[in-house]
């Protein structure tokens, strides 16, 4: 059973609530940990989310999300990148175990082309992100987001991104909504050691009723979240455990009653 | 360019049609093969079937589908191997160029049990299908259908299954819309080298309208359908490409109008 004390509240699972609501309901359900998001965080401003955090006293586990690199002009491009400091400024500002990064789908370019222009944006975060000491976590997403979200789609893709820079500059996040599938999961997990940076349960409903909402709560659908867990764990991450699940029905819910719901699973089914 | 003389019409791309329907419109509109789906032969009846392909002289490229072995009791797995038995006499009697394989999800069963399930199946299914001259060609499916369709979600996957048998006995059905994403595409294709018995085009439509339905005319999407055809073709591969789409719109339109958009499509983006 995991530990509730590694329990991290993705922002997204409540995405009706703002920062301050978001961090006020992990300290009602004895909530550590936040994986805050940049437009909640720019809703409220970022030093009163500095100070929202230190006052509580609680963990940010992340913050997401920089990326979305390709573009189809050098300008766009640049402008990205330039999005992505401010990202790296927020990170370190808030003291975030890492920054996901959600590098970007290949859109209207060709895949190599847009896979060719994340590596080159990574290649220039990552000395800004280094100077600040922010961690860049670069999250594998499922491949049915290769044309919207992101051209970084298996585990092992995304190791061999970061194997170049140090360990402690670039890892990471392994969401097992996103990795759950893969044939080689176990192997590329323990491939993985020492350069992970987080790992999200949550679970795939079957049928899926939605490409981007369709995400249930651990135990609803068929992701073995707990075998994932040992996975990550013998490979020695022990960190925070975030629970992220895009979904109407919860977020139509009341965002207490979903927090409820959420600890019980993890305890469960994590 | 693509030669026109290598299309062969996937059924489900004029789902309304019934069989005989599918092997005219092929007739009218110059298309040499056909990919026949067992629901549509069983509506006509085989030997119906039989006598329509070989009266219009029109090739048979794959019969679909195979597959769907897991099961939670043995004596449901016993009853889908039996099944596959059926399709691979109708394959036979068809002079098919493959049984395709869609090996079926995990549904409630863990993933990795579910697998075994489908080597297994695998394993009691070539004996009988090599008797009668029957290849099976195992399709891997994009990893969002783990759940409710196939296991099978790699080339590399696929291929290592394949390489407990003989190459002319196992091999693989490469779908563009399953395969697009693959970071390992390239590689893996030409590790593929041998054993591919089939090519399929579609697109990949951004954002995706659907899960299942969400397929596209060639052009429409995000996949580079020549290149992938290009990639198979270095492979060795120069039999039939089918295309495959299931599309709610497409369906409901004109099946006539649909096949000289394909065949457009086909001649321009493959």
């Amino acid at each position: 059973m995991a530990d509730k004390a590694r329990l991290s509240l993705n922002q997204m699972t409540t995405a009706n609530w703002s920062a301050q609501q978001a961090v006020e309901g992990c300290l009602r359900h004895g909530i550590g940990s936040i994986a805050l998001w940049r437009h909640k965080i720019q809703e409220a401003g970022v030093e009163v989310c500095v100070r929202l955090v230190r006052d509580a006293g609680v963990h940010v586990s992340s913050l997401c999300r920089g990326g979305m690199f390709p573009a189809p002009t050098e300008q766009q491009r640049r402008k990205n990148i330039e999005d992505n400091f401010r990202a790296a400024d927020e990170a370190a500002a808030l003291g975030a175990d890492s920054l996901v990064m959600v590098v970007g789908g290949c859109g209207g370019l060709h895949l190599e082309e847009a896979r060719k222009m994340v590596a080159d944006g990574i290649a220039a975060l990552v000395p800004y992100a280094r100077e600040r000491g922010v961690r860049l976590g670069l999250e594998p997403l499922h491949p049915m987001y290769a044309a919207d979200r992101s051209v970084l789609n298996t585990i092992d893709q995304a190791l061999e991104m970061a194997s170049h820079y140090d360990a402690g500059e670039v890892g990471l996040i392994l969401d097992a909504f996103h990795i759950w599938w893969d044939p080689r999961v176990a192997d590329s997990i323990a491939q993985a050691a020492g350069r992970i940076y987080g790992f999200h349960a949550c679970d795939w409903l079957n049928p899926l009723p939605d490409v981007l909402l369709g995400r249930g709560l651990m135990g609803d659908g068929v992701i073995d979240n707990r075998g994932l867990r040992l996975l990550v764990e013998r490979a020695g991450y022990n960190g925070p455990i975030e629970v992220e699940i895009f979904n109407q029905a919860l977020w139509d819910a009341n965002p207490d009653t979903v927090l409820a719901q959420v600890i019980e699973r993890f305890e469960k089914f994590v």
